[in-house]
């Protein structure tokens, strides 16, 4: 056991160091810990404020999960708000601070020092980015300004269609502001694969929200009740609120300043316990780069579930040293809800496998969020991606109504064990009509990557990349009601009566409502001859 | 690659039996595969005939998720129904049947035979069995009988409160029927520890439904307009309908009459590919044993989930031999609804544990739903299983009024992975405030596992079992609402300001609202030098 500290300070009183002051704490009665905050606020919950902003959160004051007095009376932190620290004497540790109430300076030394600074938004260059109408969004003042804003204008644009972007766009829209959306990437969420973020950009789009995709943002000017965002395109809009939601740079300077390691979009670099490249200095959350354990890179994850597991290991590596356990590195769970629509990711997308050059399978399959015969099954959309080295699951991403969170931590917990598709094909999951399917979604991915494997299910991606001789096999009913162009109709019931209305020349390319019956019909066409494929996800996935 | 057999026959056409079939037919397109079936209904949805009893389900044609015309239309099955399979000739590999309609008997040649004729309901013979007014629940027809019967009684009396039971109690109240449930064992779903049930069983009677818990059946006698339940207690009770739902016995005689082997409560012995002790015949779904993969002991565990992946199993390994996945093993995940709570269990109990003297650790542990600062939050409380000898999870139960099922596939693929306590704390799970928490539940209950085996965590299972000295530290507003017997009152933020109050003698034994306060009093006591000792779940889960 190592000689227990007398002095820890941590910089950041929010997710991360939050969560490191408390674990210490339980370590230690005697131990003087003291948060260094910035701002006026410590531990308030980040991921509420646009929530705040929508009237979802009715009460402002559910956001302050901890007061300083609170930490103070609980933890016996010694907690000190409106104090920025500018320099760091790693040779003397010590902490330069400057208190932003009265700008008196001085020096606090540590044993251990915690890095815990986050990361900021980013607010590009661009002329006319100073307009008071310009918004980010990171803590409450910011929540504040732009719920005021938000009250005084007709039409707010958002600039960036990640996680943050979306949330502000669906609660403008509840407290009914006209919105635009803008996104340099030609789709929403560019952390999902495209195709799995249609129906949420159909969504929005139905709920009145504009989506310009595709287009960045050159510049602003001032209007006279307003600010012009002028666009790469060309065109410009006008708007009374521009809220800035294009990504975070870590809030790494006084580490480089300090000369700590860091990584190549500036993070600091961190070993498994989050030591920094300083025996007496952690860097935790946000501000910091981990390890993706899917294939051991490393990745900067911006996210308030690994930053609170962080600031524990980074607490239990002080007070318990190499009995400590390390952080396994962060896979990138994330979720957003849109209107009535939710959708995520787990591990890696099919757009960053390809970027690395990693070899993938991919298949996409829906299923209901419970047993269809039940009322209110949703039907849900999973995506999953495996190695076909090995079947080991790398990720995965869904969509739908109901049950995408319960699907995609399945999905996280799978790659936490380094599961296989056939472990997905197996996993015995909660069912009654209420709650699950005698064969879940997750399952079917499982049967579905299995097939593809074994030569079964010969996959087509999506109708567009289906060739000439596509054959709906829905009932008439449906096929007529909703059609599959360049398809012809001959339901999966008929169809081994009709084989000979099929050119075995060519391949068949088989299309149905939700890529089930599709795959029946291949198997069948298969097994007399026909060299036939399936189009995954069928109609509904084809937005 | 095995010659492929000519023909298949399966007896039993609803879970097992039909996917069996269907997975079959997708290998091969000209096999013979004949399904017998001694009822009318094939592939129904067994696990929703309550719910069509209560009305929530409405149209029971959603019951009939594939009719014998829809199997040979879709899957070109030779479906007979009203079909009963007599007696098996192993050595001439025939099948000898009888017609329900017109008793013909003939026989069928099999080249494989698939058994999933799967359990029926216990029904003991007890004095006055017979009588028209005692229902068991299987089928389509059971489901008519109970329904109209139920439609002209007052009141129910439901014999057995497993899965079952509680559904049909729950759907009986839904229909204005008084209901009362009487169980053997004390308490409610005998699957699940007794202490994780007592939500269930508070709910249960406020939504007015009498238990009779600890209780037998000795038998029944006729009354003028209903039956007399006499009790072993000697109480008797009148009621116009019952319905015994005490358990299932595999419908293994035809196997055991044919030789197969047979385990010790009569399910037909399999092996990983579901093959029987002859060559040519396998067994799915209720009616085997298949493996617990946690220990690797033989369970037999009567569900819906394993038996529909046990027939897709079974034929992989007819047309693939030794290429095909063997089935891994069922862990008995299994959920049910009672009213507005939900209550589950994934592997191993720890009555069932502590009966085949295994080693274990337990912890139970509350967390919310989804962020509590979000609206709707409902608490979960999780208990967690596990090795100390090497931490491995072992089980867990859950119930709540909300994420109870995400919960439960959480630690049920965390099981299929053999993850262990400290793989739980760092589950990195979807978070937003709308689906879930930066620490989930289940990393509590990770991180709560891994402080009891470090020595930071020394737990109480209840407020029974903790000594004299009781300190609740809950806020005095909290505290005097709901008082804790025996407790004291000192809230954690007056805690160590007030030490001296405390008798360092003897054991310390912190209780607060949750179970979480508690641990961080009981954290603070340690480090002063006392024996503090924090009681789990906090009085949240002292119902």
């Amino acid at each position: 056991m190592k000689t227990k500290p007398e002095t820890i300070v941590i910089i950041g009183g929010v997710a991360g160091g939050a969560s490191a002051a408390a674990r210490a704490r339980r370590h230690s009665e005697s131990a003087h810990i003291i948060v260094l905050e910035r701002g006026p606020d410590v531990s308030f919950a980040n991921c509420g404020l646009p929530y705040h902003i929508g009237g979802e959160i009715a009460d402002r004051a559910k956001l302050s999960l901890q007061t300083p007095e609170s930490l103070r009376t609980l933890l016996n932190l010694d907690v000190r708000t409106l104090t920025e620290a500018t320099a760091i004497d790693r040779a003397g540790r010590q902490v330069r601070v400057r208190s932003l109430t009265d700008s008196a300076e001085s020096s606090i030394s540590y044993d251990k020092l915690i890095l815990a600074p986050g990361a900021g938004p980013l607010r590009p260059p661009l002329p006319g980015i100073d307009s008071p109408r310009i918004h980010t969004l990171r803590n409450l003042q910011d929540m504040d300004r732009i719920k005021d804003a938000a009250a005084g204008v007709d039409h707010a644009a958002i600039i960036g269609a990640g996680f943050i972007g979306l949330e502000m766009a669906e609660q403008l829209r509840h407290i009914g502001r006209k919105v635009s959306v803008i996104e340099l990437q030609p789709q929403v969420l560019p952390q999902l694969d495209p195709e799995m973020v249609r129906p949420l950009e159909k969504a929005l789009r139905e709920k009145g929200v504009e989506l310009i995709l595709g287009d960045g943002i050159d510049g602003f000017e001032p209007l006279p009740d307003g600010i012009s965002a002028k666009l790469k395109s060309g065109k410009s809009l006008a708007t009374g609120l521009v809220i800035l939601s294009i990504g975070v740079r870590p809030e790494s300077a006084l580490a480089k300043d300090a000369g700590l390691a860091l990584g190549p979009r500036g993070h600091i670099v961190v070993d498994a316990h989050q030591l920094t490249s300083d025996p007496d200095i952690y860097a935790v959350g946000d501000v910091c780069e981990t390890m993706d354990p899917v294939f051991g890179k490393r990745a900067a994850i911006p996210l308030g579930g690994p930053a609170n597991r962080q600031g524990r290991t980074a607490a239990d590596h002080i007070f318990l040293g190499g009995k400590a356990l390390p952080y396994p590195g962060s896979i990138g769970t994330a979720i957003v809800r849109v209107f009535d629509l939710a959708a995520g990711i787990t591990g890696w997308s099919e757009t960053r496998l390809r970027m690395e050059g990693i070899p993938y399978q991919t298949v996409t399959v829906n299923g209901g969020s419970h047993a269809g015969y039940f009322p209110g099954s949703e039907t849900i959309t999973l995506k999953l991606l495996w190695s076909p080295e090995d079947g080991r699951v790398l990720g995965a991403q869904a969509s739908g109504k109901d049950g995408v969170d319960k699907r995609l931590d399945i999905i996280a917990t799978a790659l936490r064990g380094r599961l296989t598709i056939d472990d997905l094909a197996h996993l015995e999951l909660s069912y009654a009509p209420p709650f699950g399917n005698a064969k879940d979604v997750v399952n079917v991915a499982g049967f579905a990557a299995g097939n593809i494997r074994d030569g079964l299910l010969v996959p087509v991606p999506d109708l567009k990349s289906a060739g000439a001789q596509i054959v709906d096999v829905r009932p008439a009913a449906d096929s007529n009601k909703n059609p599959v162009p360049g398809a012809r109709n001959i339901p999966l019931g008929e169809l081994r009566g009709r084989l000979d209305e099929l050119d075995r020349t060519q391949p068949v390319f088989t299309i149905c409502q939700m890529g089930k019956t599709s795959y029946f019909a291949a198997r069948i066409l298969a097994n007399h001859g026909f060299d036939a494929r399936s189009i995954l996800g069928g109609a509904h996935h084809q937005v």
